[in-house]
Parts: C-alpha cells; sequence; structure tokens
C-alpha cells in the first residue's frame, strides 16, 4: 500500500520530520512517501496561506495518482483543500485536523486544541464545527510559536507542554490535540509530563488512511455533493 | 465609493451581466467595477474549481486596494476564498450566497436555494451551516443547467422558474434563493411567476458591501482569528 | 424611497437622535420618518415593555402604510413585535438587533454585544439563537445603565466605551454590537478607541431595509407561516 | 391552592371548555379559575393576534395577584405573553405549547404538533426550537380548520383525528401534540382512534403549574434575565 | 394511583429519604412505594455503577407490574435504565434528572447542576445533550461529597449551599437543579439561603408522573423507536 | 497486539462470523480474540437487551485485562456499555457504530444507515447525535429481518442491499452504514451492487483500535468524566 502524506508547505525539513512521523506508525506493507509541492508558502499561517497551498497539493496528488498512491494524507492542520483533494482522486484523502479531532473523541467526552499561533485558532473551531464536533472541542490554545520556529526555538516543547497542560486543566478536557504538523514528534513527550492522551494528527491521519484503505473504501466518484433536502 | 465586483471565472460575458445587475442596485455615487481574473477556471463547478479560483481573486483585490477600493463582492455561489480575502484587505468583502442568504432571512423562516448542478448542493449547505443558516435553509435543489449554458440555453429560464416554484412548494419556503451569479438577471421574472421574493446574490452582496462601507465598517484588520475558548 | 423608523419608546429625544443616525447612512433619494408611538412605555427595559410596547408600533406602520412608506425599522433592540409587523405590511421590516447581529458577521467570527441592563441580556441572547448566530454571539454584557440615563449620564460614553473594550478582550470578539438604540451616537467614538469594528444597529437596520426595498424585496403576504416538515 | 388558566382570546365559550379540560386533571385541593381579557381578539391566529392578546393577560395576572393566586396557564398554543408573564408574578407561568411539548418528550422519541390552520405552524416550530426540543419536535401539520370553528364544524373532530393519524405515520412521531387549546376535549377520543398518546396542552400546563407549585418553586423574582457570558 | 419510586441503588436509608421526599409532593390519592433492587451498587457514581444497576430497576419494574403501579420513578440523577424501563412498562417512567431539567426550564432561561463527585459531570452534561438542554445548561458543578456522606459529613448541608451559590453566581443562572437523589432534603433550605429556585429530582420526577398519569399518558407501546428519516 | 472483539450476544455463529470479518482488515501482527459473554441474551434487538448485556461485556473486558488484551470493540450497533466499558480499562474500546459513523464521514458528506428491525432505528439517530454527527446522518432505515434471520434467511442479502440502493436514492447519501454485526460479511458485495461506499463496523472499529494502540493512545484513566462549565 502507497500512502502519500502531502506536507502542504514547502520547508522540506517538516516533510522529512512528518514523513518519519507518518512511518512510526504505518503497517509493515505500507510505503509512507512524504511530499510538498514544489513551491508554494513555507509554512501555513493564515487563510492566505491556505488557498495558496491548494494548487500545490492537487499536483502532488495527480503525480500519486500516476505513481498508483492509495491514499493521501494532507499534514496541515487547517486541513487546506480537503473537499477538493477528495475529487481529484477516489482513494481516501483525510486531513490531520480531521483525523486527530475524530481520534480524540474516542478517548473521552472533550478535547482541547493547542496551536502555534493565535491567527489560527479561528480556522481550528471552524474545523471542529464542521465535523460535529462542536461540542467535544472544549477549547483552541495558541502557544504563539511560530510553525518555522517550532524546530528552531530551544524553548519550544517547553512551552507547548505547559500550553498543553494549561489547556486540560482549564477546559477540563480528557484529551489533547496538537493543532500543527511541526509538533508531531512532541506527542509522547508531553503525554507523559501531563498525564493525558495527546494526539498527534499525523500519526491519526496516516492510520486513518491506512485503515480505510484496507477495508476498500473509497471516496464515492460519483457522490461529492448530494442533495440535503431538509434540515 | 468604489466597489468591485470579482466574478471568480474568466467567462467575460458573465462578467458583464454581472455588473449590469450590480449596478442595477447600487447608489448613484457609487462605482461598480467588474471584474474577471486574467486566468482561472471558465466556471466554477466544482471543490477543484473553488481551490483554483482564489489566487485569480487576490490578484483583483490586489488590484483593488492599489485602486482605492472600498470594498468587494465575490460573485460565485460557493463563496470561494473569503476568508483568505478578508486577509488581503480591510475593506468589507462579502459573498454572493452568504449575502443572498442573509437577505433571505429578513423576509420569512425559510428559504430554498436553486442552484445549477447537482454536484454543487452540497457546498451550498454547507455553506448555510456555516453563516447559521442550518434552520432557515429548507432545501437546496439543481435544475441540472450547468453554469456555462445558462446564457445559451433557450430553455434556461422556464426550467429554472419551474425549479424554483417546485422548491418553494415541497419546502413550504417563504423565499427563493437564487444559486449562480448567471442566474442574477432572471430574478424579478422568477418572482413575478411564482409569487414569492426571489433573492439574487449579486444585488443582496453589493448593496451589503455598500451598506458596511457607508456606516464605516471595516473587517478588523488584527482580529481574522481570535479564540473562542469555549463553544 | 420612504422609510419609517419606529422607536417604540416615547422618549422624543431619543426618537429624534435614532433619525440623526438613520439619516447619516441612508441615501440622497431615501427618506427617514423617525416616530415614536403616542403613547407607551417611555424605555424598553423588560419583556413587559416590550409586549406593551407592540401596539403602539402596529399603530406607526398602519400610519406608514397609509403615507407609502417602502420599509420599517423597529428601533430597539429587543426588536419587539417584529413578527406581528412583518404581518401588517408587505414592505420589509427589520429590527436593529437582527440588522446589527448581521452586519457583525460579515466582519470577523464572534461578535459581543454590549447592553445597557443586566435584565435585557437574556433577551440578546433569544435573538441572537433566533436568528441563528448563537455561535458567532459570544458575549453579551451589560454596562447598567439605564436606557434613559444614556443621554443624561456624563460618565455614559467612557463607562460603554470600557465596557466594549473588556468584552472584545474577554470574549476574543472581532467585533462589537452595541446593544441599545440610544448608544447609535457613540459608534464612531468607540470604534476610534478600541481599535474594533463597533456595529450601530439603528445605522446597519435603515441600510438593510433600504437595501431589500432597492432590490425590489418584499415580506412574502402569503407566506408568513409555512410548514417546516422536519428539523 | 388557586391556578388562573387565561385563554387569550375572547371567546368565551373556549374559556368554559378549557376550563372543564383543566379542572379535569387538577387536583382535589386546587381551584381553576378559567377566565378571558376584557377585551382582545376572538381568536388568536396571527403574531398580531398573539401581540395584541398580551395587555389581557397581564391585566388577568395582575387581577390574579390580587386575589392570591399561585400559578397561571396561559391557554394558547402560541404561549403569547410568556416572557412578560414571567416579570408580572413570581408564580410559575406555563404555557400550554410548552408544556405539551414538555410532556411528549416523556412518553417517546418525537412527537408531531397538529395545529389549526397553516399560517400557526411557523410559530409552533420557533416554540419548539425555543424550548429546546428541534430534534423532537418531527413535524407541524395543520388540519385548516380555524379556532372558532372547532367548536361549530360538524366534521372538525374527524378531520383533527385523521390528520393526527397522518402526522404520526409520516413522521413516525411516538406522540401528537395537539395544537390549540380548543381542541383540548379530543384528546381521549383520538388518543382510542390512532393508538398512540396524544397531549392536550391545556391538561399539561395545568398539572405543571400544580407540580412547580407543590414543590414551592417560583420564577426567580431576582432572575429573568442573566449574562450567559458564553454560548 | 400508585407509584414505584425506584433507587437504584441498595442504601435503604437513602430509599426512606427518597420515598419521603416523593411523598411531600404528591397528592392524597397517590400511593408512594420507595424501594431499592434486592442487589446491586451501593452507591451510583460511574458508568458501571449505572450500567450495573439496570437489572435491579427492571426486576422492580416487573414487581411493580404485578403490583398494578401506575408509573415509575427512577431515582438517580444520571437516568440509568430509563430506555429500558420504558420498554418493561406502559406506565410513564421518568428519570429524576429529566425531571429536574425540565422543571427548570419553566423557572428561567438557565440553571446549573451541583452534583457530588466530579466523575459524574460528564453524565450530566451528556443528559442535558440528550433531553435538549444543551443551551439551558449553563454549568455541572461538582461538590466532591461520595454519595454515601451525603448523610453522614456534618459539613455536607454547608458545603453544597455554597456550591450552588457559586455556581449561580458563576454561570448567572437562574435556576440551581440538585445532582443527586440523596440532596433531596436539602432543596427548601439552600433555596432560602441563595435566594434562587432550588430543583429536586425526586420531587419534580414524581409530580411529573403523577401528572402523565392522571392525564391518562402513556409510552406508546407500540413505539419506543421509530424512523426519523431526516435530521 | 491483542485485540478482544466482544459480540455481546451469545450467538456463538455470530461472533465467528464477527472475528472471521475483524482478523480480514487487521495486520499481521494483531491477533484478534472474538468473544461472546457466558450469558445474556441471544440477540440486542431492545434496550432491554442492551442493558443486559452490559455485565457480559463488562466480564470479558475483565477476562480481556488478565489475558493482557491491548483494546477492545464493542460488536453491536447499538455500542451498549461503551461509557462502562472506557472505565473499566485504559486500552481504548471502540464501538461498531461509533466507529462506522466515523468512518462514514471521511468518504462523504452524508450517510444512511440501514439496519435489522425499525425498533432499533431511534437508538441510531441517538448514537449520530451523540457522535456529533446529526447533520451527516441523513436518514436511519430498517429492512426488517431480525438479527437471527441475517444467517438463515435465503432472501436476507437481495432484501438488505435494495434497502442500501433504496437509502442512497432516497437521501442523496454518499455512504452507506451497515446496521448490525450480523451483516459484516456482506459489504463487498452490497457495495459492488449500489455503487456507493459501504461501511462495515465491525471492520471500522477493528482498524481504529488497532491504530489507537498502535498510537500509544489510551483512555485517560483520570479522566472519564470533567466539568464542562459552558455548553
Amino acid at each position: 500500500m502507497l500512502i502519500k502524506v502531502v506536507n502542504p508547505n514547502t520547508t522540506w525539513s517538516m516533510t522529512a520530520l512528518i514523513g518519519q512521523c507518518a512511518r512510526a506508525v504505518s503497517s509493515p506493507g505500507t510505503v509512507i512517501d512524504a511530499v510538498s509541492p514544489t513551491m508554494g508558502p513555507a509554512s501555513i499561517e493564515s487563510h492566505i496561506d491556505e488557498a495558496l497551498c491548494v494548487s500545490g497539493i492537487l499536483e502532488q496528488i495527480a503525480l500519486g495518482e500516476e505513481q498508483g498512491a492509495d491514499g493521501y494524507v494532507i499534514a496541515c492542520f487547517g486541513d487546506p483543500g480537503l473537499d477538493a483533494a477528495r475529487e481529484a482522486t477516489s482513494g481516501p484523502v483525510v486531513g490531520i485536523a480531521e483525523a486527530a479531532m475524530h481520534a480524540a473523541t474516542f478517548l473521552g467526552r472533550g478535547f482541547s486544541v493547542v496551536t502555534t499561533v493565535g491567527r489560527t485558532t479561528g480556522r481550528a473551531w471552524d474545523l471542529a464545527d464542521r465535523y460535529g464536533f462542536a461540542r467535544q472541542c472544549r477549547g483552541v490554545h495558541a502557544c504563539e510559536i511560530p510553525v518555522l520556529e517550532l524546530e528552531t526555538d530551544p524553548d519550544a516543547r517547553t512551552i507547548i507542554t505547559e500550553a498543553c497542560r494549561r489547556a486540560a486543566s482549564q477546559d477540563g478536557s480528557d484529551t489533547i490535540v496538537l493543532g500543527c504538523a511541526g509538533m508531531a514528534d512532541l506527542r509522547a513527550h508531553i503525554e507523559r509530563e501531563i498525564g493525558r492522551p495527546v494526539v498527534d494528527g499525523v500519526a491519526a491521519a496516516t492510520t486513518t488512511v491506512q485503515s480505510l484503505v484496507t477495508m476498500g473504501l473509497r471516496t464515492g466518484s460519483a457522490a461529492p455533493s448530494h442533495v440535503r433536502e431538509n434540515t
């Protein structure tokens, strides 16, 4: 099975990290191909970034279709281009916010999201609403570390860990959801520190796609947008 | 006052029609500049189209900022790029689905959307949910006329009118919302025929932007995405 | 175009202020007729007041119909009598809470309402729920200045401004909605002070009615209450 | 215990019927005083009627307070003036739509409302939403018999019974809620005929008020409208 | 009329207290039979306890059917086994959380629940959501007194009273709902102390069942689970 | 990795089928132990059945803890005992309705459930509401084949397939969710026949548990029920 994990930004060190975290949870027979678009924003921290990275995601999916990829992960917590990607391939496509929020709901009644910068929190709420988790999402918290400083700021691990601890306590949440693909390698550390389950979306989305492919499930090719007659 | 009405597709005859409908409802002192991106999809009928037209919308907004535009309309019923556009300018930006749905709620308890092709109905429901109108939106109906045939199909007017009549009756809706910018010129005709208010989003968005500018209201430049602590 | 702006209380100085604020945003061809009922409560600060002012509103609409009014504003933040008024005329009728909340949602994800006395906050929440904005309304805050002291209390402006600042910060709201027609003249001052958009319902409702009339839209005369078969 | 059952219309034969139905379910020690306002609409079939009957309801509550009434029923399915009435007395006040919908939810997952004329169905949906029963309310159906013909139309009983049967079957509802005080005496008959529980609001509201008074519960006099900080 | 009040735990002193509180609000002609299962958990403080007490509840209902009981109260705030109980008898069955929350909504816009230990708060939220009161339930607060210490802890009354006062003030709630059958005898005391209505579920459920039986209403025997075609 | 798949009924042929379907999608290193309680209902077709099977589920989990099981599937579409099971072990526990509904939402906007007998449809709606999928669940349909006849009725496969086809078409759903563990082996056949993705909950829950265990995620042992301060 070939799963393409698309990091929609063009920062290759982050793509490498994402690939590593995806491989750590995939089955023996699964090949993980972690890629970035050839061009696009270096990080996704605004709605403009989200919009501008979609053509790069579609480009990678087109490549994946040629390679015979079985499914796709969109490895940015804003889940950019998810609807478009599902039209571009019948293989399952899963976003990391989507997968992480879903996984969190299996572990307790409520979760809190801890994300990078404050301007991305609105998007996280929008996604929780869209996926049906307005009730389960108890809070979205920024630790105010820009995406590209996650790797370089020596205090990043401590700051994020403390933000997670505070979020869980303030919101009374059972679970923490990490709000950026760039935090994927911190999961186990934070979980040990705060004593509550911590979900990383890269791992969650990778295993979700792997499961859907194993079950033979594909996005309905005839069915991207049916009529709901009545709400 | 200068309002740029951005038709996100590149079909200029539709842009001309949209400009005309916008001008018909604007105040004497308002200049309407109806534009299309220099490149992009000829019509917006899928999530891929919606994604790919956003860079063109942002390009037109960048031009508008140089021209001193006061506000913007996104004249496609999928409201593509709305979040990104609001980051690109502090002048108000309003989508035509958004404006039409808002307008409809002032006229009665429930509205029905009549749109072009079936594959766009899912997006209309998503937008109704996002704007808070899941309860007010009673149905989304496709008349299965592709966007670009709205101008050329000699039966289009009749087919759409009958779809509106059926939608109002089936859903028990007070108001019909036209689900495509290309239907803007049919509003008055359909309203007369079916005896219920019919809302065109191009007119609704144009007057909404004009009103917001008149009141001195702008998208908060510091505020695209604040934390909502608890839902 | 003739728009009647009905202040449902009988305090004429407030009616004068409301008329002024409505005229400041209306188009050249629009005549604003700001009126009060001949009898009724001096201010609307309870559900009893809201109930008792409705016959006065209907009296003014009956007069308006004789004068050939094109549309109506109900200039009290409780939006009293809105359903009844829409039965009494086919011209559009818009309440100031309704219009202000709608306007606020075009400018950001969330708004806070700052109102006069604590006992009116429940009504503001009810209205947010009714209009579909339970998610967008992040908080309703009272500054505990009675309606009739808005004009006379020398500290009113400062107190309200600080309440708005606190509300925006506590709720993480993008926009402030002023919760009383008597605050209409403070909008620009507060906006400058707190650096976020501030919406006044009198202006919002006036421009909304003007827009609906311009588009030829009327409340469906046959359609005040259709069946919604299924929620 | 003295419970005033206020029929907000001025049709005394209906008041008599309502009093009878209330007495049939009240405890031995409870006195039912069924009254109508001295003036007001003969029937409540529109939002204007609902608005205009409130001063009459308040008049009757004021009288009740002098008489030492312990609680009040508002015996019109639109629950007019409920908020105002709760400010006018600290004794519990319950509307018949409110009480009937509450009662229905104890008997099954979903209920259908069968009401008089189509123009009142919108109000029934609004009330279901307000009381929290949007999910439980599966349908609102009109049998198109005007309120005042309930007593005189010889076919009324049959028409309403068949409307109830159809509603239960179409909506898959466990329970039927009768949508007009004037149908109170038909409850047992319809229940026998259709084989599902049928709830009459006059009985439901009377027993609810009686229960609240027995438990010593009163509307909080200091608490008609507190701040809900966040939704 | 015979109402069986089933305390699902096996602590007989609590059953005695519950019986007393039920009798205090029942009508002269109503016989209250307060019972406990022959075996099961001594207190219900977890989901495991809730699950394990259901067969005892069903055993008591089977006995009740032989005795000719007319209706049943489930006297534990988790409302365990409610769906199953409604299948086991056509007499009405009401849970104390359900009845208390319903009662609270007649007395104001919002209520707060004050319960025993923190681990039961999640269940209280689940029930509020299920019954339609997500909006009306403003907070669920634990006073961290285990169920069986309610009778023995000399400070229990003071601690619970202060928790209620704090909850009302923090949440801006009109009404307090006591979150455990073992608190039933504290209602009047707390209400006097904090000056807001306090609802005890044992009393509320007893009067609710009594009212439903008086009205001749039964759980639809053919109707425990019909299809809702569309949400 | 050891996953216990608990069939809560005592029909061993069904347990064997469930085990087979779980094994078909599990990874090479995963051991599936499909079990049934030693006593309990032969099939789960009512709320009473759901209640009475929980002690058997807890018994199997207790055994699993001794065996060192890593996670658990509850293989009945009513997801009985889910909350209790999550208290009995810190290994992840997933219900098949829960997992199937989650999986379906990755494949399209809306799904329909096709279940056995009509009396179980109410439970399916309750679960959709609980998991956040009220909007995504477009319909719940019974094919009126009792659980234990799924194996013996020669027409079962045809009847269920046609019910799925009809459900997808009526509801405009992208995906079908099979509403009974006993239908697990029909998935691929129905999918081929109707041309839309069909989700089996046994497979979905098995892969979900496997993924959660792989990611090191456990139900928070300290966190089954925290306070949500405000909805």
